[in-house]
């Protein structure tokens, strides 16, 4: 297997939408470039890209015009995995074509309690059809949402039957046991998978992550708060920058966005970018999520004011953004 | 409210699949136009469809080819509801272009506790996007598998705003307390929805359904057992019919079907699709499903002998089938 790129730190980059809710390419490109001169790779088509309420058309067009703009397909992540085995294809098709560096694959999330065999031979079927020696796929565990998880067994399955194609993994289950559980199994222990990259998919593991053999963090609040982030993955070794302190701060400014009385984790961080580049037009979801509220924004940037590195987060970025 | 041509019985019409996985217009056909001869409309592209393991070009085209072949499109109720409000949107204006009478629709199933006003907000962007009189909306409430579900309260504001394109409802809940307080709230209560019209999502609650004010079921077994299921809806009034037996007949071959020892109810009813034409090719599922193996299948065809009323699903089809 072949070392990815992609190590450190990928924002699941929160999409923007015209008032029409098309997308919006224009304010797409200009965040991209911001995450990426902030160190972040790009996991667009995420959970919080709110990739599953867009068409694959709408993907692909926001990929390609991403690509226009001289972003480089090999800082890229894109989000492919569908219900269908059929669009799953299509999309990583077309993100290996461009050379992304990698495909972030949810399981098909339809039909619940499937089983392995049939999860198997999902996969199977994509690595198959796309038949592209440059195919990358970290499968996406996130049981909160997709319900249909990964199991350990099943990726042994995959990588003893595709070495090449499964690159690693992303783990949003919020279980640092069951990220200890796949690190332990596939990513430091010697012989069957070397190199399986584990990702958290939040920072507030990061650290652990890092300690453990993982290669770093997909996370949503890296689209407001990447520099942090990212310092962290940088010096995680270093004692001397006292690393539990980084992570407990880390902690705060996501305990913020992740907060309850707010409606979604995505709509507070584009809320959050709306205030940061005073431009309202940013805090547009795509039904069914929902906006902040005046007062929920209002409670947002108050508690942001409050916390270590959260007025950074709502300080107008630079004048060319 | 206009009452549409679609009470009674209809199947979510199992797709049938060729070799390579792509849809197997012949076979649909055929099995489409046998259940019409049986009395069933069709809700094609169900959850039993698979119509998630579909792209939305595929199920178009499948419903093409369906009008194409002569089906009456009053006789269609297509399911339309994807988690991308654009991809609900163009399957929807699609079926009522063509005509159907009705299209079943999922609520946007990938973001989990999104709340009632994100659910009113993308049912109206969809009502509002297709823009047509003639739309029929029936609303899916199946949460064992969508996990996200439609309330009464959702119902309420949905009447009240589109009494002319929201006509009804599926309730796969299994619940029937659930049915109950739905039919009570809006098929019988004289006032704000007089004709919204209540279909059980199984044919165990059939009998119950009638009897308070519903107006029929879109159940699997339909696409194996249709005629038992139709005498029922069409006799359930009549005491000298003995309707109560007629029910738990029913129940029983339901159970076959249903039972645990196989791998989904898909798989198990194209199996049985399979052995009562002659046509192994019927057997095929699309991943992540699994299709039965060799002894699940012998061991279905044998509990399929032991009742009442399962023997008549084992036989072969009319010849012209």
């Amino acid at each position: 297997m072949q070392s990815t790129p992609l190590r450190g730190v990928l924002a699941p980059v929160v999409t923007s939408f015209k008032a029409d809710l098309s997308p919006d390419p224009e304010r797409f490109i200009r965040h991209c470039k911001w995450l990426l001169s902030e160190n972040c790779g790009l996991a667009v088509f995420g959970t919080n890209s709110e990739a599953n309420s867009m068409a694959a058309e709408e993907r692909m067009m926001l990929l390609e015009v991403l690509l226009a703009s001289g972003i480089p397909p090999s800082r890229m992540m894109p989000g492919t995995g569908c219900c269908s085995v059929t669009e799953t294809v299509r999309l990583t098709a077309h993100a290996v074509k461009h050379g992304c560096a990698g495909v972030l694959m949810l399981p098909p999330f339809y039909y619940k309690q499937v089983g392995e065999e049939g999860l198997y031979r999902y996969f199977s079927e994509v690595i198959q059809r796309v038949g592209d020696a440059r195919l990358r796929i970290y499968l996406y565990h996130i049981p909160p949402v997709a319900v249909v998880g990964i199991t350990p067994h099943l990726v042994e399955r995959l990588l003893k039957a595709y070495p090449d194609a499964i690159a690693g993994m992303k783990d949003s289950s919020g279980d640092w046991n069951n990220t200890k559980t796949y690190l332990e199994a596939f990513a430091v222990r010697a012989g069957l998978a070397p190199g399986f990259e584990m990702f958290v998919g939040s920072e507030r593991f990061l650290l652990a992550n890092m300690r453990h053999g993982g290669v770093g963090t997909i996370s949503a609040t890296a689209n407001v708060n990447p520099a942090a982030i990212h310092k962290l993955y940088v010096e995680w070794n270093d004692a001397e920058t006292n690393p539990e302190h980084q992570q407990a701060q880390l902690n705060v400014v996501r305990d913020v966005f992740a907060s309850k009385s707010f409606p979604s984790m995505v709509a507070s961080l584009k809320q959050a970018i709306a205030l940061s580049t005073n431009d309202p037009d940013w805090g547009r979801v795509r039904p069914p999520l929902v906006e902040l509220t005046v007062e929920q924004a209002t409670a947002l940037a108050a508690e942001l004011k409050n916390v270590q590195g959260g007025l950074g987060i709502l300080e107008a970025r630079s004048s060319d953004y």
